[in-house]
């Protein structure tokens, strides 16, 4: 029988400590197929290079905790009772003196329950690694990634046809998400990004609900659905009425870097030389100024993962991953405009996940 | 001029640190009435005893940040560089020996930066000293849960009318999300629960897209809106076409525990009283074996919070604090019951800001 526990093991040994820790999030849910509330109440497994694993999990998630077939101890705590005595009793039946954690993911107070329960406890951040599990999508993972992304193109091609002048952002937020969860999402990937005329110059903008969109302003759609635990990412940018010079050349200058990155994507080639070629584009255009982030991420069951697109990150790409490719352009005080793409490299380029039309659009 | 980092500058002196840092999440968005996206990008505001904070803030989240006023120095960073320089000139310009840091927010990956940034920092744990400062709400705060929770019941309403026999409590979950949104939510202020049958015996128990609702099911909703900010909590069970002896007499003692919450609430009364008044009533039923939690947390901005109601927690409750008195028994392999009010203490009893009716309903 195999050992689901085989590639956390190796991380283990490959890093010299004694065991892996995973709290729920996305290598959890990969692991267990199941995943839990992040809340006040801490629940962990603990993974040793050799043996049965063991779990610490509040008492109110067991009857959850049973749909996973864990193989090892379960140290469960009641909320009247407290989880010291809980993490304690762990920390007797498996003695360790080092531990790798998911640092994006555990939060401090469980890495100060564990060093509580295990004094002086050498505790690694191994996000890279853990996360690194994730880098290779599988075929159900990928279509997994395409339904999410189909209920996200649907959703927007419905609400494109929706928007008019006056409305507010937080309106077409609202219709947006409306039309995702009508489309099948599972939940949003992540609070999405509605910003019109000034705000669209933040690349992380919360929706406004007192201001009214205007004729001429760019409208940035950031957002996507969850589906099967995974999660789709899309970004287009509208204009309102009419798109001024400045408009289509910002806009033109995008699409161009956006293209440059499918192009430059292949397996063989590093996260930095797509970066390198997409950023380039930018560079040489007008607007060099208003350059704010990297290329990209990767996308899986987290929405912001490995590998991530930038320089100086010579990760080699490989087939199966999966990664977004949203060049942008943002003057602060003026408008931004950034077009995002989800692409899976291929042995020989790439594959666009998203295939809503990137031509210059307007609207309303 | 008042000084708005006051009571954190306090919460330092209290613990003899010489700073409190701050991370985007609920105790940020109180302060700074703005937030942001939590991701592999570290975002952190160190608020020493006396004089300027300083901040660390992505390149990309500089337009955004600008609008929190913030009054001291900010040193930023961009992707491709990372951010191990930008902490070291935090470092260099606002040198610690000890940092308080919410424990429950921070993420492990922040703790280890600062530790590398600041070698033989003292970090503690100050979770519950400044998530402490959202116990007592505002008259601004309350109204905005009073909207969170009339959204969050328009919904239910909406949805109840339509569940029927042979629905999956996916297409509940939808349903349900669908209506906030229409109603005017922001968010969801965490993954709805929409659990039949078994299903219900699992206080988080997942929806199910394979289980069709059958009659005679316990159907638990645990769901609710954010609104400007705030979160709704509200849980009902109802019974699907019919409701067995078994099923009414576990509903009949969970109304009761319930109720007993509501009359044992007060100002100059713990948090554990409360509990204990609730729980009695569960313990002193022939189903005392399925008690599985507490009787609630607070709620506010984050949806698990301060006061957590429980037994052993000593914390003497006060007009202006807002909490969840939600009771429930549960059956592994059987059904669950729970009934969530969110409760407003005030000096001379409370105010279930929740007034969806209560009495047993069989829809379907």
């Amino acid at each position: 029988m195999s050992d689901r526990y085989a590639a956390h093991r190796k991380i283990a040994r490959d890093l010299g400590v004694d065991a892996v820790a995973l709290v729920p999030g996305p290598n959890f849910a990969r692991l267990f197929n199941q995943n839990f509330h992040t809340s006040e109440r801490p629940l962990a497994v603990l993974i040793p290079l050799e043996g049965a694993p063991a779990a610490l999990v509040p008492n109110l998630e067991l009857a959850s905790f049973d749909l996973i077939g864990f193989e090892g101890e379960v140290f469960d705590w009641r909320d009247q009772q407290g989880y010291r005595d809980a993490f304690a009793a762990l920390a007797r039946h498996m003695p360790l003196k080092s531990l790798a954690v998911e640092g994006q993911v555990m939060r401090v107070f469980v890495h100060h329950a564990l060093m509580a329960a295990y004094p002086g406890l050498r505790i690694i951040d191994a996000e890279r690694q853990i996360a690194g599990l994730r880098l290779h999508k599988s075929p159900a993972d990928i279509a997994a990634l395409e339904a999410a992304i189909a209920i996200s193109e649907k959703a927007l091609a419905e609400v494109l046809g929706e928007i008019r002048v006056g409305m507010t952002e937080a309106e077409v937020e609202s219709r947006l998400i409306r039309a995702l969860f009508t489309h099948g999402a599972e939940e949003q990937a992540f609070g999405a990004i509605v910003a019109a005329g000034d705000n669209s110059g933040r690349p992380h903008a919360h929706a406004r609900a007192e201001y009214a969109i205007r004729a001429g302003d760019a409208l940035l759609l950031d957002f996507g659905a969850r589906k099967a635990g995974f999660c789709a990412d899309i970004t287009r940018t509208v204009f309102m009425g009419h798109a001024d010079d400045e408009a289509r050349a910002v806009y033109d200058t995008v699409l161009r870097a956006n293209l440059a990155g499918h192009g430059a994507t292949r397996a063989g080639v590093s996260a930095h030389d797509v970066d390198d070629a997409v950023i380039s584009v930018l560079e040489a255009s007008p607007f060099a100024d208003r350059i704010r982030t990297k290329t990209g991420h990767g996308l899986g069951r987290d929405v912001h993962e490995a590998p991530y697109i930038m320089r100086g990150n010579h990760q080699v790409l490989e087939p199966g991953m999966v990664f977004t490719n949203e060049p942008g352009l943002y003057r602060i005080g003026g408008f931004g405009v950034r077009i995002e793409d989800d692409i899976l490299v291929t042995r020989t380029g790439c594959r666009s996940l998203t295939t809503f039309p990137k031509s210059l659009t307007v609207i309303g």
